[in-house]
């Protein structure tokens, strides 16, 4: 019995190989600070924890393909008033997903066809390859480099990667894994790219609450005379600290684009109903509320850049976004490093988890000297988690240097 | 801008046509009973919805990619406890999904390459066409006829159908839109087929618990000897009501081909997490829930099917299973037909909703004469519902009589 050949071919998830040994350090009873996945520790609002406690219909039904009608129209409330968007969105322009991926893979599946391309900046979020594998997308990558704290590269660059076969441009801003925030200027060079070549441009905005220093984030929807190119990618996840709930949106001006991707929502019906009603809640969650996150993310931030910038051979550049750093470190294999903190090191019953860089490049070799560390812990554990990691790191050179 | 060849030619939803109009009839003040959608109008079970009332986390967080360990161990015990499988299934045979519709993806995905052909038993769900084309998966139509309750066509009939592209056989069972139940000896015709010329058989039991007149289901797993080849698709939706909670799941002793599919899981990262709690919680729903839900169920398949016996000219048989019945009617064109109930009919300012079938078949010009009916409404609704239906019928064919 074969598999298929993308079955075969299908990317594991990078920490794949780190799993077992991170079960068997905590069937050991090491405490593993988790540096390796965006899963936030920050509490969910309450107006949306509610709603759970407080559905009161008998019967838990579909809702429409298309999302529920009074969430969608909140959320372009939401747009609006965090000046998201340029022009005012219609309704029939959002489509609510079954989180940010099920919007990634309805874009894919609208702009291209088997073997067409995306050209994607690297390091980028892994599961890009899995919703390419599914879809028969072949994703270009666009590297970009840690010294320059992963700046959009030139028109030209950007350019020399179009072929016959691309259809769009997607990228992440502010960036997973890199915590790079676009500049207007960069978002407008892609839009520019996008207009002169005819390609689809597909915004993943998820981390966009998440802007530290008072920058300002860019949105696709704010660019003019690209609204028939570009599709917008968003996801409470992260916005509200409810990865859980599985709801995410695309928005679209094309409104043909948008016929053509409801299509392919309807086929599976609809998005989860009540996760969608605490969505609906989360809408007016006060200011308040992503003021003192940012201010507790940007502290986290500045402990973990503080920590690594005082590491003797390790290059990083203070990220503008998101809730990761990548840190280039002085050795050889990141993998493994992050192997031997889980199997062979412990300092007072804890080890630390990170996630290496490898698995985030599609270009072969890039990213091995490399890891993604997500700051989603308290100060005090962070604290803690980076005073063992600078640790670990002395002893793994040191012991790196003593083979022959 | 050019969208992709699957965004232009993905199908749309068969009523999308009647949808417009339904909309009118309801600002016209006309009620309508929707005879036309699976959407079950039974109490979603107390337990379920007490953990949304009840759930206490702080940060609703993602879970595993597999689903919820626990559940996936409950699932199994349920599974048991039916006497569904024939073996213990290990906890890695089964993934949790985005309810029953991801599984139907990521079989397609794990099983076919691009261009690669499933067989499938029409009149069929008609959302698997959107999953074919999102999967680059072609559909071959075994036809199967209302005269003989929908039976399955001979072996050499379907043996008659497999390529060199062939890689799986996928059916619904018992059948939406058919309501038939496949025997025993049925499923074992396929599996046989399945073995004899190495292809995946995929069946789709989301309707398991609904078979009438004491018969018996028998489920892919209860098959021996193809362990390696059967997918086994479920879904909570229709067995507790719960259709907005969006869980489903993919079973498989095949340990490759689970490995495979979980890869592609890992890219969405999880299915819903409360919604998965509240389908834990169903596992214990006591037997009386089942009994009674079915003995609700009998009635309404009693009082549709006895009203359509008694309409002149109307051919159908009585289904064995599911929510659904085929008629097959007097006239030219159900579609027309059913746009007309919304668009001209009313009587007591009340009409009838019902799905055309042509849309469930693949082979051009098949089901043109056919109307899918949900039994989802209470019985007093039914009733009614059923003697609109019969005078429109009446009304309709006098009309067409006097065209030229």
């Amino acid at each position: 019995m074969n598999l298929s050949e993308r079955a075969r071919n299908v990317q594991a998830s990078p920490i794949r190989k780190l799993k077992p040994f991170a079960d068997a350090a905590k069937a050991r009873g090491t405490h593993i600070y988790h540096l390796n996945i965006g899963q936030p520790d920050i509490a969910t609002p309450r107006q949306m924890l509610d709603v759970y406690a407080q559905y009161d219909d008998t019967v838990l039904g579909y809702g429409p393909a298309q999302g529920l009608d009074d969430y969608r129209r909140n959320l372009i409330r939401y747009y609006k008033r965090h000046g998201i968007m340029l022009a005012d969105v219609d309704n029939n322009e959002i489509i609510v997903t079954t989180a940010g991926s099920e919007a990634i893979v309805f874009a894919m599946l609208v702009t291209c066809n088997q073997d067409d391309e995306i050209i994607v900046p690297e390091p980028f979020y892994t599961n890009y390859n899995g919703f390419a594998m599914q879809t028969g997308v072949r994703l270009v990558p666009l590297t970009t480099h840690l010294e320059n704290g992963f700046a959009l590269p030139s028109r030209q660059a950007i350019e020399a990667l179009i072929g016959p076969r691309t259809k769009a441009i997607l990228f992440c801003n502010p960036g997973n894994p890199t915590g790079a925030v676009y500049t207007a200027e960069e978002v407008q060079r892609l839009a520019d790219i996008a207009l002169a070549h005819n390609l689809y441009i597909i915004s993943d905005e998820v981390y966009r609450e998440f802007i530290y220093d008072g920058a300002r984030h860019t949105s696709i929807l704010h660019i003019e005379g690209i609204e028939r190119h570009a599709i917008m990618v968003d996801s409470i996840s992260k916005r509200y600290s409810a990865c859980g709930a599985r709801v995410g949106c695309m928005v679209c001006r094309n409104r043909e684009l948008m016929d053509a991707a409801l299509k392919f929502a309807q086929a599976r019906l609809c998005p989860p109903t009540i996760d969608q009603l605490a969505a609906n809640a989360a809408i007016d969650v006060e200011e308040e509320y992503f003021v003192e996150v940012l201010t507790e993310y940007d502290k986290r931030r500045n402990i973990v850049f503080d920590a690594l910038q005082k590491i003797d051979g390790v290059v990083c550049r203070k990220p503008g976004g998101a809730f990761y750093v990548i840190a280039k470190l002085p050795i050889e294999d990141s993998e493994d490093f992050a192997l031997w903190l889980l199997d062979k090191f412990e300092m007072n019953g804890k080890t630390v988890m990170v996630a290496p860089c490898e698995g985030f490049y599609a270009t072969p070799g890039l990213g091995k000297d490399e890891v993604r560390i997500a700051y989603v812990l308290n100060e005090e554990a962070l604290h803690d988690a980076m005073k063992l990691f600078a640790t670990a790191l002395h002893q793994y050179r040191k012991m790196q240097g003593r083979r022959p």
